[in-house]
Protein backbone atom coordinates (compact mmCIF):
# COMPACT_ATOMS: atom_id res chain seq x y z
CA UNK A 1 0.00 0.00 0.00
CA UNK A 2 1.41 3.27 -1.07
CA UNK A 3 0.87 6.44 1.07
CA UNK A 4 -1.89 8.57 -0.65
CA UNK A 5 -1.67 12.61 1.09
CA UNK A 6 -5.26 13.03 2.50
CA UNK A 7 -4.96 16.27 1.35
CA UNK A 8 -4.83 15.15 -2.14
CA UNK A 9 -8.17 16.45 -4.16
CA UNK A 10 -8.09 13.38 -5.64
CA UNK A 11 -8.20 11.44 -3.05
CA UNK A 12 -11.12 9.22 -3.46
CA UNK A 13 -9.96 8.26 -7.11
CA UNK A 14 -6.59 7.32 -5.72
CA UNK A 15 -8.13 4.91 -3.15
CA UNK A 16 -10.15 3.22 -6.08
CA UNK A 17 -6.80 3.21 -7.72
CA UNK A 18 -5.47 1.45 -4.77
CA UNK A 19 -7.84 -0.98 -4.53
CA UNK A 20 -7.14 -2.16 -8.13
CA UNK A 21 -3.34 -2.18 -7.62
CA UNK A 22 -3.92 -4.70 -4.47
CA UNK A 23 -5.99 -6.38 -6.90
CA UNK A 24 -2.94 -6.41 -9.16
CA UNK A 25 -0.81 -7.54 -6.16
CA UNK A 26 -3.52 -10.35 -5.60
CA UNK A 27 -2.97 -11.83 -9.15
CA UNK A 28 -6.46 -10.84 -10.64
CA UNK A 29 -5.65 -8.05 -12.42
CA UNK A 30 -3.21 -7.69 -16.12
CA UNK A 31 -0.64 -5.04 -16.32
CA UNK A 32 -2.67 -4.08 -19.34
CA UNK A 33 -5.80 -3.99 -17.08
CA UNK A 34 -4.25 -1.37 -14.58
CA UNK A 35 -3.85 1.21 -18.14
CA UNK A 36 -7.59 0.21 -19.14
CA UNK A 37 -8.85 1.72 -15.61
CA UNK A 38 -6.62 4.89 -16.02
CA UNK A 39 -8.25 5.24 -19.51
CA UNK A 40 -12.02 4.50 -17.62
CA UNK A 41 -11.14 6.78 -14.88
CA UNK A 42 -10.48 9.58 -17.63
CA UNK A 43 -13.70 9.02 -19.11
CA UNK A 44 -15.01 8.87 -16.04
CA UNK A 45 -14.39 12.37 -15.01
CA UNK A 46 -15.50 13.87 -18.23
CA UNK A 47 -18.84 12.17 -17.63
CA UNK A 48 -18.93 14.04 -14.18
CA UNK A 49 -18.44 10.80 -11.82
CA UNK A 50 -21.84 10.15 -11.22
CA UNK A 51 -24.17 8.17 -12.76
CA UNK A 52 -25.46 9.84 -15.99
CA UNK A 53 -29.49 10.26 -16.93
CA UNK A 54 -28.40 8.46 -20.51
CA UNK A 55 -26.60 5.48 -18.08
CA UNK A 56 -29.99 5.35 -16.06
CA UNK A 57 -31.85 4.77 -19.46
CA UNK A 58 -29.70 2.06 -20.39
CA UNK A 59 -29.64 0.46 -17.00
CA UNK A 60 -33.45 -0.01 -17.20
CA UNK A 61 -33.08 -1.49 -20.42
CA UNK A 62 -30.40 -3.76 -19.56
CA UNK A 63 -32.35 -5.44 -16.70
CA UNK A 64 -35.02 -6.00 -18.82
CA UNK A 65 -33.66 -7.77 -21.47
CA UNK A 66 -31.46 -9.92 -18.74
CA UNK A 67 -34.66 -11.40 -17.43
CA UNK A 68 -36.07 -11.79 -20.52
CA UNK A 69 -33.15 -13.40 -21.54
CA UNK A 70 -33.33 -17.45 -21.86
CA UNK A 71 -29.76 -18.49 -21.02
CA UNK A 72 -27.98 -15.31 -19.83
CA UNK A 73 -24.09 -15.17 -19.02
CA UNK A 74 -21.94 -12.63 -17.31
CA UNK A 75 -18.48 -12.64 -18.66
CA UNK A 76 -16.33 -11.85 -15.76
CA UNK A 77 -12.26 -10.57 -16.42
CA UNK A 78 -9.33 -9.38 -13.85
CA UNK A 79 -10.33 -5.60 -13.59
CA UNK A 80 -14.28 -6.74 -12.87
CA UNK A 81 -13.23 -9.45 -10.53
CA UNK A 82 -10.91 -7.01 -8.50
CA UNK A 83 -13.29 -3.71 -8.07
CA UNK A 84 -16.83 -5.52 -8.09
CA UNK A 85 -16.61 -9.33 -6.99
CA UNK A 86 -19.54 -9.47 -4.67
CA UNK A 87 -21.77 -7.49 -7.17
CA UNK A 88 -21.08 -10.00 -9.97
CA UNK A 89 -21.92 -12.41 -8.00
CA UNK A 90 -25.64 -10.54 -6.66
CA UNK A 91 -26.02 -9.66 -10.20
CA UNK A 92 -26.10 -13.38 -11.29
CA UNK A 93 -28.28 -14.53 -8.92
CA UNK A 94 -30.97 -11.53 -9.51
CA UNK A 95 -31.04 -12.04 -13.08
CA UNK A 96 -30.32 -16.08 -13.15
CA UNK A 97 -27.17 -15.41 -15.07
CA UNK A 98 -24.36 -18.10 -15.88
CA UNK A 99 -20.94 -16.42 -15.03
CA UNK A 100 -18.14 -17.02 -16.97
CA UNK A 101 -14.29 -16.34 -16.68
CA UNK A 102 -13.09 -14.67 -19.95
CA UNK A 103 -9.84 -13.29 -19.95
CA UNK A 104 -7.74 -11.07 -23.15
CA UNK A 105 -4.50 -11.48 -21.44
CA UNK A 106 -4.92 -15.37 -20.33
CA UNK A 107 -2.74 -17.08 -18.02
CA UNK A 108 -3.81 -20.35 -16.06
CA UNK A 109 -2.91 -18.31 -12.64
CA UNK A 110 -4.98 -15.06 -13.62
CA UNK A 111 -8.16 -17.51 -14.00
CA UNK A 112 -7.80 -19.34 -11.04
CA UNK A 113 -7.47 -16.40 -8.47
CA UNK A 114 -10.23 -14.70 -10.36
CA UNK A 115 -12.18 -18.36 -9.55
CA UNK A 116 -11.38 -18.26 -6.02
CA UNK A 117 -12.34 -14.75 -5.25
CA UNK A 118 -15.87 -15.29 -7.04
CA UNK A 119 -16.10 -18.17 -4.71
CA UNK A 120 -14.99 -16.18 -1.67
CA UNK A 121 -18.02 -13.49 -2.83
CA UNK A 122 -20.81 -16.68 -3.38
CA UNK A 123 -20.78 -17.91 -6.59
CA UNK A 124 -21.62 -21.39 -7.19
CA UNK A 125 -20.84 -22.32 -10.78
CA UNK A 126 -18.49 -20.71 -12.47
CA UNK A 127 -17.86 -20.98 -16.28
CA UNK A 128 -14.87 -20.80 -18.14
CA UNK A 129 -12.22 -23.10 -16.17
CA UNK A 130 -12.30 -26.33 -17.70
CA UNK A 131 -10.45 -26.53 -20.79
CA UNK A 132 -12.75 -30.18 -21.93
CA UNK A 133 -15.51 -28.00 -21.91
CA UNK A 134 -14.56 -25.25 -23.88
CA UNK A 135 -14.44 -23.94 -27.64
CA UNK A 136 -13.84 -21.14 -29.92
CA UNK A 137 -15.71 -18.48 -31.49
CA UNK A 138 -14.87 -17.26 -34.68
CA UNK A 139 -14.01 -13.63 -35.85
CA UNK A 140 -11.46 -13.68 -32.80
CA UNK A 141 -7.63 -14.27 -32.20
CA UNK A 142 -6.82 -13.55 -29.23
CA UNK A 143 -7.31 -15.26 -25.80
CA UNK A 144 -10.83 -14.54 -25.58
CA UNK A 145 -11.81 -16.42 -28.45
CA UNK A 146 -12.51 -19.75 -26.46
CA UNK A 147 -15.58 -19.83 -24.89
CA UNK A 148 -17.41 -22.32 -22.55
CA UNK A 149 -19.94 -24.28 -24.44
CA UNK A 150 -22.39 -24.21 -21.65
CA UNK A 151 -21.30 -20.99 -20.93
CA UNK A 152 -21.13 -17.78 -23.51
CA UNK A 153 -20.86 -20.24 -26.64
CA UNK A 154 -24.38 -21.11 -25.57
CA UNK A 155 -25.81 -17.82 -24.20
CA UNK A 156 -28.25 -16.14 -25.69
CA UNK A 157 -27.64 -12.33 -23.30
CA UNK A 158 -23.95 -11.59 -22.68
CA UNK A 159 -23.42 -8.85 -20.07
CA UNK A 160 -20.08 -7.69 -20.73
CA UNK A 161 -18.34 -5.02 -18.35
CA UNK A 162 -15.33 -3.45 -19.58
CA UNK A 163 -14.66 -5.25 -22.72
CA UNK A 164 -12.69 -4.91 -26.32
CA UNK A 165 -14.04 -4.42 -29.44
CA UNK A 166 -13.25 -7.41 -31.19
CA UNK A 167 -15.02 -9.28 -29.03
CA UNK A 168 -18.37 -7.74 -28.72
CA UNK A 169 -18.16 -8.26 -32.85
CA UNK A 170 -17.64 -11.69 -32.34
CA UNK A 171 -20.24 -11.94 -30.13
CA UNK A 172 -22.72 -10.03 -32.32
CA UNK A 173 -21.73 -12.12 -35.36
CA UNK A 174 -22.42 -15.27 -33.08
CA UNK A 175 -25.97 -13.82 -33.00
CA UNK A 176 -26.22 -12.83 -29.13
CA UNK A 177 -27.12 -9.98 -27.47
CA UNK A 178 -24.66 -7.52 -26.08
CA UNK A 179 -25.16 -5.84 -22.88
CA UNK A 180 -21.43 -3.23 -22.13
CA UNK A 181 -20.61 -1.25 -19.36
CA UNK A 182 -17.95 1.33 -21.06
CA UNK A 183 -17.13 4.62 -20.02
CA UNK A 184 -15.73 5.57 -24.10
CA UNK A 185 -19.16 6.43 -25.52
CA UNK A 186 -17.69 6.33 -28.55
CA UNK A 187 -15.42 3.01 -28.68
CA UNK A 188 -16.65 0.18 -30.66
CA UNK A 189 -18.11 -2.00 -28.17
CA UNK A 190 -19.98 1.10 -27.56
CA UNK A 191 -21.43 1.25 -30.98
CA UNK A 192 -21.35 -2.48 -31.41
CA UNK A 193 -23.24 -3.87 -28.61
CA UNK A 194 -27.15 -3.80 -27.67
CA UNK A 195 -26.85 -1.97 -24.63
CA UNK A 196 -24.22 0.36 -23.73
CA UNK A 197 -24.35 1.81 -20.11
CA UNK A 198 -21.63 4.86 -20.60
CA UNK A 199 -21.04 4.66 -16.41
CA UNK A 200 -18.32 3.36 -14.00
CA UNK A 201 -19.27 -0.54 -13.60
CA UNK A 202 -18.62 0.43 -10.02
CA UNK A 203 -21.64 2.81 -9.53
CA UNK A 204 -23.96 1.08 -12.52
CA UNK A 205 -23.74 -2.51 -10.97
CA UNK A 206 -25.97 -1.58 -7.97
CA UNK A 207 -28.62 0.23 -9.89
CA UNK A 208 -28.34 -2.91 -12.64
CA UNK A 209 -29.09 -5.67 -9.59
CA UNK A 210 -31.97 -2.80 -8.06
CA UNK A 211 -33.88 -2.86 -11.77
CA UNK A 212 -33.19 -6.63 -12.25
CA UNK A 213 -35.64 -6.93 -9.15
CA UNK A 214 -37.98 -4.68 -10.66
CA UNK A 215 -37.56 -5.01 -14.43
CA UNK A 216 -39.75 -2.83 -16.81
CA UNK A 217 -40.02 -2.46 -20.49
CA UNK A 218 -38.56 0.47 -21.85
CA UNK A 219 -38.04 1.96 -25.51
CA UNK A 220 -34.02 2.01 -26.13
CA UNK A 221 -32.34 2.82 -28.74
CA UNK A 222 -28.98 2.32 -28.27
CA UNK A 223 -26.93 4.80 -30.98
CA UNK A 224 -29.45 7.34 -29.88
CA UNK A 225 -28.42 6.87 -25.89
CA UNK A 226 -25.03 7.09 -27.32
CA UNK A 227 -25.43 10.21 -28.82
CA UNK A 228 -26.74 11.78 -25.67
CA UNK A 229 -24.01 10.43 -23.18
CA UNK A 230 -21.56 12.21 -25.37
CA UNK A 231 -23.82 15.02 -25.40
CA UNK A 232 -23.40 14.77 -21.40
CA UNK A 233 -20.11 14.86 -21.81
CA UNK A 234 -19.78 17.65 -23.82
CA UNK A 235 -21.99 19.94 -21.40
CA UNK A 236 -19.52 19.12 -19.02
CA UNK A 237 -16.32 20.02 -20.76
CA UNK A 238 -18.38 23.58 -21.16
CA UNK A 239 -19.08 23.52 -17.25
CA UNK A 240 -15.26 22.85 -16.34
CA UNK A 241 -14.19 24.80 -18.96
CA UNK A 242 -16.38 28.35 -17.24
CA UNK A 243 -14.81 26.86 -13.86
CA UNK A 244 -12.17 26.80 -15.11
CA UNK A 245 -11.87 30.44 -15.86
CA UNK A 246 -13.53 31.50 -12.42
CA UNK A 247 -10.84 29.95 -10.34
CA UNK B 1 5.67 -9.13 -24.02
CA UNK B 2 1.80 -10.27 -24.60
CA UNK B 3 0.25 -10.78 -27.42
CA UNK B 4 -1.47 -8.11 -29.67
CA UNK B 5 -3.24 -9.31 -32.85
CA UNK B 6 -2.26 -7.34 -35.84
CA UNK B 7 -5.70 -7.03 -37.19
CA UNK B 8 -6.89 -5.08 -34.14
CA UNK B 9 -7.91 -1.62 -34.96
CA UNK B 10 -6.06 0.13 -31.99
CA UNK B 11 -2.50 -1.76 -32.81
CA UNK B 12 -0.31 0.94 -33.10
CA UNK B 13 -1.80 2.51 -29.41
CA UNK B 14 -1.08 -1.03 -27.63
CA UNK B 15 2.22 -1.16 -29.27
CA UNK B 16 3.05 2.32 -26.85
CA UNK B 17 0.65 0.47 -23.99
CA UNK B 18 3.56 -2.66 -24.18
CA UNK B 19 6.37 -0.25 -24.87
CA UNK B 20 5.44 1.26 -20.98
CA UNK B 21 4.73 -2.53 -19.53
CA UNK B 22 8.12 -3.32 -20.95
CA UNK B 23 9.62 -0.22 -18.63
CA UNK B 24 7.17 -2.01 -16.02
CA UNK B 25 8.64 -4.58 -16.39
CA UNK B 26 12.24 -3.00 -16.39
CA UNK B 27 11.42 -0.86 -12.94
CA UNK B 28 11.11 1.88 -14.39
CA UNK B 29 7.26 2.53 -13.88
CA UNK B 30 5.03 2.09 -10.72
CA UNK B 31 1.55 0.67 -10.71
CA UNK B 32 0.61 3.73 -10.46
CA UNK B 33 2.39 4.89 -13.93
CA UNK B 34 0.55 2.31 -15.63
CA UNK B 35 -3.04 3.88 -14.53
CA UNK B 36 -1.83 7.31 -15.35
CA UNK B 37 -0.63 6.21 -18.91
CA UNK B 38 -4.65 4.76 -19.27
CA UNK B 39 -5.86 8.17 -18.38
CA UNK B 40 -3.76 10.36 -20.56
CA UNK B 41 -3.97 6.97 -23.78
CA UNK B 42 -7.94 8.36 -23.23
CA UNK B 43 -7.40 12.29 -23.82
CA UNK B 44 -5.55 11.52 -26.22
CA UNK B 45 -8.12 9.70 -28.25
CA UNK B 46 -9.71 12.73 -27.47
CA UNK B 47 -7.95 15.06 -28.67
CA UNK B 48 -7.19 13.22 -31.92
CA UNK B 49 -4.31 11.52 -31.25
CA UNK B 50 -2.53 14.42 -32.84
CA UNK B 51 -0.80 17.63 -31.67
CA UNK B 52 -3.25 20.62 -31.89
CA UNK B 53 -3.00 24.09 -32.69
CA UNK B 54 -3.23 24.93 -28.87
CA UNK B 55 -0.14 22.63 -28.54
CA UNK B 56 1.65 24.19 -31.25
CA UNK B 57 1.74 27.35 -29.10
CA UNK B 58 2.44 25.83 -26.43
CA UNK B 59 5.34 24.26 -27.83
CA UNK B 60 6.46 27.71 -28.88
CA UNK B 61 6.26 29.75 -25.75
CA UNK B 62 8.00 26.70 -24.08
CA UNK B 63 10.95 26.99 -25.94
CA UNK B 64 11.16 30.60 -25.90
CA UNK B 65 10.53 30.52 -22.19
CA UNK B 66 13.83 27.78 -21.49
CA UNK B 67 16.22 29.57 -23.57
CA UNK B 68 15.73 32.46 -21.69
CA UNK B 69 15.62 30.40 -18.46
CA UNK B 70 18.69 31.15 -16.16
CA UNK B 71 18.76 27.48 -14.51
CA UNK B 72 16.23 25.60 -16.18
CA UNK B 73 15.43 21.76 -14.70
CA UNK B 74 13.97 18.76 -16.58
CA UNK B 75 11.96 16.97 -13.65
CA UNK B 76 12.04 13.34 -15.02
CA UNK B 77 9.60 10.21 -13.53
CA UNK B 78 9.31 6.83 -14.26
CA UNK B 79 6.94 7.36 -17.20
CA UNK B 80 8.92 10.23 -19.19
CA UNK B 81 12.12 8.27 -18.89
CA UNK B 82 10.03 5.09 -20.03
CA UNK B 83 8.60 6.80 -23.10
CA UNK B 84 11.45 8.91 -24.16
CA UNK B 85 15.08 9.10 -22.34
CA UNK B 86 16.87 9.74 -25.03
CA UNK B 87 14.33 12.71 -26.36
CA UNK B 88 14.96 14.10 -22.45
CA UNK B 89 18.43 14.41 -23.03
CA UNK B 90 17.97 15.88 -26.10
CA UNK B 91 15.82 18.52 -24.81
CA UNK B 92 18.60 18.96 -21.86
CA UNK B 93 21.09 19.01 -23.91
CA UNK B 94 19.21 21.76 -26.52
CA UNK B 95 18.18 23.68 -23.79
CA UNK B 96 21.22 23.94 -21.36
CA UNK B 97 18.87 22.45 -18.64
CA UNK B 98 19.90 19.89 -16.06
CA UNK B 99 18.25 16.89 -15.36
CA UNK B 100 16.56 15.24 -11.96
CA UNK B 101 14.94 12.29 -10.82
CA UNK B 102 11.45 13.31 -8.99
CA UNK B 103 9.44 10.78 -8.00
CA UNK B 104 5.88 10.60 -6.21
CA UNK B 105 5.86 6.66 -5.41
CA UNK B 106 9.74 6.83 -4.76
CA UNK B 107 12.05 3.87 -4.18
CA UNK B 108 15.44 3.64 -4.50
CA UNK B 109 15.41 1.09 -7.32
CA UNK B 110 13.07 2.68 -9.32
CA UNK B 111 15.38 5.72 -8.76
CA UNK B 112 18.69 3.39 -10.17
CA UNK B 113 16.70 2.08 -13.00
CA UNK B 114 15.92 5.19 -14.14
CA UNK B 115 19.33 6.79 -13.38
CA UNK B 116 20.93 4.09 -15.83
CA UNK B 117 18.41 4.57 -18.35
CA UNK B 118 19.03 8.40 -18.96
CA UNK B 119 23.23 7.53 -18.63
CA UNK B 120 22.40 5.41 -21.20
CA UNK B 121 20.98 7.41 -23.23
CA UNK B 122 23.98 10.04 -23.02
CA UNK B 123 22.58 11.90 -20.14
CA UNK B 124 25.91 13.50 -18.12
CA UNK B 125 25.15 14.98 -14.55
CA UNK B 126 21.67 13.79 -12.93
CA UNK B 127 20.84 15.65 -10.30
CA UNK B 128 18.24 14.16 -7.25
CA UNK B 129 20.72 11.20 -6.81
CA UNK B 130 22.27 12.22 -3.67
CA UNK B 131 20.18 12.41 -0.45
CA UNK B 132 23.22 14.34 1.42
CA UNK B 133 22.16 17.33 -1.45
CA UNK B 134 18.74 17.16 -0.81
CA UNK B 135 16.33 19.24 0.33
CA UNK B 136 12.30 19.91 0.57
CA UNK B 137 10.04 22.28 -1.31
CA UNK B 138 7.63 23.20 1.39
CA UNK B 139 3.53 22.47 1.54
CA UNK B 140 3.81 19.09 -0.05
CA UNK B 141 3.21 15.53 1.66
CA UNK B 142 4.33 13.45 -1.01
CA UNK B 143 7.75 11.91 -1.78
CA UNK B 144 7.72 14.63 -4.36
CA UNK B 145 8.84 17.31 -1.73
CA UNK B 146 12.55 15.78 -1.34
CA UNK B 147 14.20 17.61 -4.29
CA UNK B 148 17.97 18.56 -4.98
CA UNK B 149 19.46 21.92 -3.97
CA UNK B 150 21.39 22.18 -6.68
CA UNK B 151 18.97 21.06 -9.28
CA UNK B 152 15.10 22.07 -8.84
CA UNK B 153 15.24 23.81 -5.47
CA UNK B 154 17.64 26.56 -7.11
CA UNK B 155 16.00 26.60 -10.58
CA UNK B 156 13.97 29.08 -12.37
CA UNK B 157 12.36 27.33 -15.00
CA UNK B 158 11.06 23.88 -14.83
CA UNK B 159 9.82 21.27 -16.83
CA UNK B 160 7.43 18.61 -15.22
CA UNK B 161 6.09 16.44 -17.90
CA UNK B 162 3.69 13.90 -16.36
CA UNK B 163 3.15 16.05 -12.98
CA UNK B 164 0.22 15.41 -10.21
CA UNK B 165 -1.43 19.05 -9.02
CA UNK B 166 -0.27 19.34 -5.33
CA UNK B 167 3.75 19.48 -6.96
CA UNK B 168 3.15 22.13 -9.42
CA UNK B 169 1.03 24.27 -6.73
CA UNK B 170 4.27 24.09 -4.68
CA UNK B 171 6.85 24.59 -7.26
CA UNK B 172 4.79 28.09 -8.33
CA UNK B 173 4.92 28.58 -4.47
CA UNK B 174 8.52 28.14 -4.57
CA UNK B 175 8.58 31.09 -7.40
CA UNK B 176 9.50 28.74 -10.00
CA UNK B 177 8.30 29.11 -13.79
CA UNK B 178 6.66 25.64 -14.73
CA UNK B 179 6.46 24.34 -17.78
CA UNK B 180 4.14 20.44 -18.26
CA UNK B 181 2.78 18.22 -20.71
CA UNK B 182 -0.41 17.16 -19.55
CA UNK B 183 -3.46 15.71 -21.82
CA UNK B 184 -5.78 17.19 -19.24
CA UNK B 185 -6.45 20.49 -20.23
CA UNK B 186 -8.46 20.83 -17.47
CA UNK B 187 -6.67 19.07 -14.59
CA UNK B 188 -4.73 21.57 -11.48
CA UNK B 189 -1.48 21.12 -12.76
CA UNK B 190 -2.48 22.34 -16.62
CA UNK B 191 -3.97 25.14 -14.57
CA UNK B 192 -1.80 25.71 -12.22
CA UNK B 193 1.49 25.77 -14.63
CA UNK B 194 2.67 29.07 -16.78
CA UNK B 195 2.85 26.95 -20.07
CA UNK B 196 1.02 23.65 -20.52
CA UNK B 197 1.28 21.38 -23.42
CA UNK B 198 -1.86 19.56 -24.37
CA UNK B 199 -0.47 16.66 -26.12
CA UNK B 200 1.29 13.03 -25.95
CA UNK B 201 4.83 14.21 -24.71
CA UNK B 202 6.13 11.91 -27.02
CA UNK B 203 4.78 13.76 -29.95
CA UNK B 204 5.30 17.22 -28.15
CA UNK B 205 8.79 16.62 -26.97
CA UNK B 206 10.00 16.18 -30.65
CA UNK B 207 8.36 19.80 -31.47
CA UNK B 208 9.66 21.30 -28.80
CA UNK B 209 13.29 20.07 -28.91
CA UNK B 210 12.79 21.44 -33.02
CA UNK B 211 11.77 24.72 -31.31
CA UNK B 212 14.62 25.21 -28.73
CA UNK B 213 16.99 25.37 -31.88
CA UNK B 214 15.50 28.27 -33.49
CA UNK B 215 13.17 29.94 -30.28
CA UNK B 216 10.82 32.81 -31.09
CA UNK B 217 9.02 35.30 -29.12
CA UNK B 218 5.32 34.67 -28.93
CA UNK B 219 2.13 36.01 -27.17
CA UNK B 220 0.96 33.41 -24.88
CA UNK B 221 -1.95 33.39 -22.36
CA UNK B 222 -2.31 29.85 -20.30
CA UNK B 223 -5.99 30.49 -19.44
CA UNK B 224 -6.51 30.61 -23.09
CA UNK B 225 -4.81 28.29 -24.06
CA UNK B 226 -6.71 25.87 -22.47
CA UNK B 227 -9.96 27.24 -22.75
CA UNK B 228 -8.70 26.57 -26.82
CA UNK B 229 -7.69 23.10 -25.91
CA UNK B 230 -11.25 22.39 -24.42
CA UNK B 231 -12.83 23.87 -27.69
CA UNK B 232 -10.27 21.47 -29.54
CA UNK B 233 -12.37 18.47 -27.59
CA UNK B 234 -15.27 19.23 -28.08
CA UNK B 235 -15.11 19.49 -31.92
CA UNK B 236 -13.23 16.20 -31.89
CA UNK B 237 -16.07 15.00 -30.09
CA UNK B 238 -18.88 16.73 -32.49
CA UNK B 239 -17.14 15.02 -35.63
CA UNK B 240 -17.09 11.45 -33.68
CA UNK B 241 -20.57 11.73 -32.77
CA UNK B 242 -21.06 12.52 -36.39
CA UNK B 243 -19.35 9.77 -37.82
CA UNK B 244 -20.90 6.95 -34.60
CA UNK B 245 -23.84 8.16 -36.54
CA UNK B 246 -23.08 7.35 -40.16
CA UNK B 247 -21.11 3.97 -39.47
Amino acid sequence: MNHIPSSHPRAKSLYIREKLVDAFDAGLVAKEGLMAHGRGEAFDYLIGEKTSKSAKKAILAAAFMLKQAQNPVISVNGNIAGLCPKEIVQLAKVSGAKIEVNLFYATKARRQNIFRVLKKNGASKIYGMDKKNSTKLSGLDSARRIVDKDGIYSADVIVVPLEDGDRTLALKKAGKKVITFDLNPMSRTAETADITIVDNVVRAITLLIKSCKNPKKTKFDNSKNLALAIQEIKTNLTRRARNAQIS
